[in-house]
């Protein structure tokens, strides 16, 4: 059973991811997070410990979630297939997430950028990790004769990772009503230019 | 001859230009251009006017700049060569130019996504427009029977602006060596898929 202390942290954390996908990570202090959750900021700093330790945690919070919804899901396939659930299922989360502002890793990826730290760092782990996940499929997909023997997978990693960035651009900032079927089509082009000649 | 003021104006420009791709335009303030430029505030404010107007006059100043870096040298092209040209100068233009902090318009987009008022509606306008000059070479590469008949110019410039992210993500906050490789590799990829049928 999970403790109090533990479920009272995690309903904290939701309102701060809340709180970072709309203002940023950068904007996430514990005093922004004293007058959105209505707790008294004596007691987020017992929860947390820092401005830091807060963001960090919001980061791990999206991450496990993240695992969860996308990673997990696509699992029981390999290969291709592993790759298409991974699509549609990161589409499905990136539309429909609970999140106000959009993933918070895409916003701390360019916040984080010109800076160092254990933030920035949290951050790009993150987005190099799941590029391996992907990269690591694509490999699978090669070594099972589905894809193209001379495929970079690290290419084709970054060139999913570049049509997710143009998603969140497209469905958040620009309004785009289309943006969700190019990014279909966008991953069915990557995935049929990868395949191994019949 | 270019006015002394306008000079200052475009010299103090540079500076919160440089400001803002680091910071964040939401981190350009008057007073923070104050202490980056050695100039008084009430000066600044002379010039500008307010912070608003200040962070418009920025994304101006990078529009002017990236159409002379970017869509000029393209105009003496058509169709699928206007669109080489464009991605090579893009890829120039983002790999070298003078920002110390990337494309501003790039981290903009990312903080005014969850905004409203001129700002965002000048770096919306500013990316739509983009994508739409990008989807009318590729209707002039249809038109010239370079490009398939079936190919949907909206999704190709979607394609396109994707690749851009995922170079400004790659490049910046990931720093892969191989990001402009790859940017190269998807952008002929991308043009590849269009071609008509011989």
């Amino acid at each position: 059973m999970m403790s109090k202390g533990k479920a009272t942290r995690d309903q904290i954390l939701r309102q701060a991811t809340d709180l970072a996908s709309v203002g940023g990570l950068e904007g996430l202090t514990i005093g922004a997070l004293a007058s959105h959750s209505g707790m008294s900021k004596s007691g987020l700093f017992a929860h947390f410990g820092s401005k830091e330790a807060l963001q960090l945690a919001v980061l791990e919070a999206v991450r496990t979630e993240f695992i969860f919804e996308v990673v997990a899901p696509a699992r029981k396939f390999t290969g291709r297939k592993r790759l298409e659930a991974l699509s549609e299922n990161w589409l499905a989360w990136a539309s429909t997430n609970g999140y106000v502002g959009g993933c918070p890793f895409v916003a701390a990826a360019v916040e984080w950028d010109d800076r160092e730290g254990p933030v920035r760092d949290a951050v790009q782990d993150a987005l190099a990790l799941w590029q391996s996940y992907l990269s690591r499929a694509a490999q699978q997909a090669i070594d099972a004769g589905e894809f193209r023997t001379d495929l970079d997978p690290a290419q084709f990693a970054f060139d999913a990772y570049a049509i997710e960035l143009g998603f969140h651009n497209g469905h958040r900032l620009m309004g785009q009503t289309d943006a969700a079927r190019w990014t279909r089509a966008a991953f069915v082009r990557l995935i049929t230019d990868a395949l191994a000649p019949h």
